[in-house]
């Protein structure tokens, strides 16, 4: 559906970071990132708290990047956040 | 209904600012303040994108803060959103 639409929509970005491992300002870093690189092409960056060592970030509900998978690198989020959109 | 769980539920703040206003980087630190603040308290802060001058924080979709109509004051953002967790 939509397949002639798709490039218009906007899309969400979710951060899930811990809070007790200090992740905050990593997951900042990752946002600002986002929305200086992408501005209005995205509808919004949530930060969402969790524990555990989680440090997942979300397109539209897919995963992008885990950091039990993927070694942290914030210029390559930004890379597969632009192929999503 | 759940009087008594009130307590325990997890709040999620949004702040939708302005893009071509240059809000975000008060939204930012609006966004600190709150997660080095009350932390785990919150479920997720959303920053959304927005134009035509807004700034606008909602706690749970109950606006706290306008920038139309409020001093910017981000100590009493945080006072307010404290009065609602």
């Amino acid at each position: 559906m939509y397949a002639d639409g798709e490039q218009s929509r906007m899309s969400t970005v979710e951060i899930e970071y811990c809070v007790p491992c200090g992740f905050l300002s990593r997951a900042e870093d990752v946002q600002h990132a986002l929305l200086s690189t992408f501005g209005e092409q995205l509808d919004a960056v949530t930060l969402a708290t969790g524990a555990n060592g989680v440090f997942v970030v979300r397109v539209d509900d897919t995963v992008i990047f885990d950091k039990s998978e993927d070694e942290y690198d914030v210029d390559e989020i930004v890379r597969r956040v632009r192929d999503r959109l």
